[in-house]
């Protein structure tokens, strides 16, 4: 499984990132093509490391190959360009893709 | 579900973190109580906001007692204070806890 993270910090505008975020942001990201599994994470408990993130994506695909599939396709080039719509409000987002490897 | 993600920073002794991981850590991780499941993952793309992580934990629970269960236990504590040895090839380590919402 490969996974896309997406990490958005604290926005001093919660109300506006919220609203493009659902209005625009989850219809564009629930069709890309061969997406598993989608989930949010908010209202997180920090551990070590401070300020926590204010909004933390998980994306996942079952191979990378269908992962770069979803990120040529038009869906996913509009998916791509609306984080850059997101970042007025969370300048400092960081978004990574890795493969799991699951320790037995 | 519930996620523990720790963020690890690149660090100068790849070799001294990963030989502490593997000997170490992952013996005392693997035995926190009701742990559902724990990925590692490495060599990451970035996409957005430069230097990506150098390693990711993530450890799943099913709910949040269950977890915080785990972590009062004496795996739990065993785990927690190695985090702080890791640390020392790491020091930026990240971690924080937070509930799956999945998106439909």
């Amino acid at each position: 499984m490969v996974r896309f993270l997406v990490l958005y910090n604290k926005t001093s505008d919660i109300e506006g990132f919220e609203r493009h975020y659902r209005e625009v942001h989850i219809p564009l990201t629930k069709k890309l093509p061969g997406l598993r599994r989608y989930t949010l994470s908010r209202q997180m408990t920090p551990i070590r490391g401070g300020q926590p993130f204010y909004l933390v994506a998980e994306l996942d695909w079952d191979d990378m190959d269908l992962l770069k599939q979803a990120f040529v396709s038009p869906q996913g080039k509009a998916t791509t360009s609306d984080v850059a719509n997101l970042a007025q409000w969370s300048p400092d987002v960081r978004s990574m893709i890795y493969e799991l490897e699951e320790v037995r």
